[in-house]
């Protein structure tokens, strides 16, 4: 791809949609200039406002193979342990290539809900479990290839199945009981990734699945390399108590405790964690990934997210178990599940006390932080990853540049994403083949 | 429109979805059998399955008009209140014109969502408030006409600003002193309204609005007509807190003792209900209303759904203030917020254990019980109102006839509705001209 100019109708700056913004893309799809640049635009956009492509900051893509399913409880309620026995039964019954399918049919929905890259905490390894052999590694990978969606495959270490208890069943499609052989693995996989799209970072499943020393071990591996690293914390009361049982401390006070926290730690959902040490977290430069649609469709709990927000908490989004892929109703719903516990509105508020552009921080730069990645801004600098907004889409009829955003976040249907570009090329919609081809 | 047979790839039963079901309707729109008929189709829906069309319970067109407004907190946390003083804002600047617009608008948005009947919880009366002119009462109707969805127009009756206090501002445009010209307008409305796509009921706002003996002789007028009777209950506390304070009882006593209450009374959002109260108004028949979207947005609260649906209680849903119209949504978020709220999945189920088909209930039958419509069902005697999902929607890839239903409500895009139809008319999408046309 050589050089472009892109000039949509509008374009989101840090100083809201302005028209006449010209955007220079390198030919490997770069950000080199945004403004006013006096040139020839080369891809021009009328009645489309553009907005940073958002980022999903956790995802588990083929958990799209339960949508619809596991929503039966003929025996009274559910609970997350018995929505997970569902989620063992698809893990078991997977093949390389269902795999493929489902993962791909994910990120190509992720791209149509504006989603321009995606952090693929990845922890379904091996297709022969006996062998270990990582064959899924690759598989998604090369799905999201396929797909056209810049992707951070987070290699997840999984050593046993819960506090002090081995792997047993669909886990040990999970496995990685050896530290050295990981590491192996995800140098190689490193070397064999797609170009500028695609790059590695490292998870621990949870303190459930990986024992606190080893997941320090862990960071001090990632730290060498620049990877940054994410794990699932305190999504379920019984993890807690799992813990303060084994180690005498919560998750969260192992996690601050055995790592040197910073930008490059990401610890996802922390819905029981209590004030204290999420702030401690927080302003040791954490990350915090909230998931709003999983975790209500999960019946996990109600986040305290003021308090996060008080700690100056960077809050980003992931579709995690993929049961609807909609990145505006996660943004809403982290707001709304909020104003619903409070009694009150304007949780998620920039300084101007803005709600539509703190949950685009949320889905975009705040994303983009946590997995490290250049992006998540209209900026030099940054990938050219873009979300076209139709402008004449119903429903934000009514719209002005001050209210657009909220518009679109709050009230815009699923199909007023338009366009999505990654890289500078266009991802979705896939184009049309040619007239008589 | 003469007789006709409709037959889609599925359509759904009481038993499910089955495929080879053909749906007699005659010429005005109503099924007049159901069931492998052995007829000609003079429709065929390939790839459709085809639900009863979404009857929503409770909206406030003109809200329409605050879509992306009112959402910047710069003093701080707004509530409830601070809202109704933006929508006030937009109350006295509407005029017939942009009113017509903004139903319209809402109306259509409503039918792309597969909203097929709408109760418009109309209190917005006069565009000359000094002459009460109730021009704006056929002014809604016109737009519903037009847009083509199914409507019950609940006249509203408004005589104070608060318990005990006059009507001020932007208020005067609701105000209904006088009932018996009230009544004199209801009928005269009831004349000409559009044939069997129009009916009219009556709504008290609120018991803020309404004193208890206004509201029980609303009601002998209302039974007297065979008309249904709406009103806000409890959507915030500061309601109860005037009620008792005025009436030593809270708003649901006051309703359970004045009111004869059946299925033809419904209330409104109860977002702060005590059970007992409520417990002895859906053992009486009665209806609740909640509207997730619009209760999130605002800051309501979190009501005790599972309370209502222990007492038997038949829930319906509203679109309401319409700042997002997305029936799939108020199913998914209906049940999800009391997920979140309990730590448990399933609390709104079927007496199979099936969520589904329970929402489903709550978005189709139980609103057109609250409506006193015969639809909400696809069996004889009920309107051929009807959406037809595209089973081919990337969203719902790898439905079987079991989890159809689930995939299409917690994991469909927007746009997975393909058509709409309105007394066996095509109401959405539009008829595209002819070629040449």
């Amino acid at each position: 791809m050589s050089e472009q100019v892109v000039e949509a109708e509008l374009t989101w700056t840090e100083d809201g949609f302005r028209p006449g913004v010209q955007l220079a893309v390198d030919a490997a799809g770069r950000i080199v200039a945004a403004g006013e640049l006096g040139r020839v635009p080369s891809r021009r956009l009328p009645r489309r406002a553009l907005l940073p492509g958002f980022v999903n900051a956790h995802s588990h893509a083929f958990q799209r193979g339960l949508r619809g399913r596991g929503e039966r409880f003929p025996r009274g309620a559910g609970s997350f342990w018995t929505w997970r026995q569902a989620m063992y039964e698809l893990v078991a019954a997977l093949d390389r290539q269902r795999l493929y399918e489902l993962s791909r049919q994910a990120f190509a929905e992720m791209l149509a809900a504006g989603i321009t890259a995606v952090g693929e905490f990845h922890y379904l390894h091996h297709e022969d479990a006996a062998a270990r052999d990582h064959a899924f590694d690759e598989v998604v990978a090369a799905a999201a290839r396929d797909a056209g969606i810049r992707l951070v495959l987070l290699a997840t270490v999984y050593q046993q199945g819960d506090v002090g208890r081995p792997l047993a069943g669909a886990q040990l499609r999970f496995a990685t009981p050896d530290a050295a052989a990981f590491w192996r693995r995800v140098d190689r996989l490193a070397a064999r990734l797609d170009g500028p799209l695609q790059s590695l970072g490292v998870a621990a499943h949870s303190l459930r699945a990986v024992p606190p020393e080893v997941l320090a071990e862990l960071q001090r591996q990632a730290r060498q390399r620049g990877m940054v690293l994410h794990l699932h914390v305190e999504e379920q009361r019984r993890e807690i108590e799992a813990c303060v049982a084994r180690y005498g401390r919560t998750p969260m006070e192992l996690l601050n405790h055995h790592l040197e926290v910073d930008a490059a730690v990401t610890a996802v959902h922390c819905t029981h964690t209590a004030a204290p040490e999420m702030a401690r977290f927080l302003a040791a430069g954490g990350n915090v990934c909230l998931c709003p649609l999983t975790e209500a469709n999960l019946g996990d709990g109600i986040a305290g997210v003021p308090a996060m927000l008080a700690a100056g908490g960077r809050l980003c989004l992931g579709t995690d178990s993929n049961a609807r892929i909609a990145m505006c109703e996660e943004m809403r719903w982290l707001e709304y599940v909020q104003r619903l516990a409070g009694e009150r509105r304007g949780v998620c508020c920039d300084g101007d006390g803005r709600v539509d552009r703190a949950l685009l921080a949320c889905a975009t730069r705040h994303g983009a932080r946590a997995l490290g990645l250049r992006a998540g801004r209209i900026a030099p600098g940054c990938w050219a990853d873009l979300v076209a907004v139709d402008l004449d889409h119903p429903s934000l009829a009514g719209w002005d540049r001050d209210t657009l955003l909220a518009a679109f976040i709050l009230g815009g249907r699923d199909d007023a994403v338009a366009e999505v570009f990654v890289g500078g090329r266009r991802a979705w919609p896939a184009a049309r083949p040619a007239a008589g081809s």
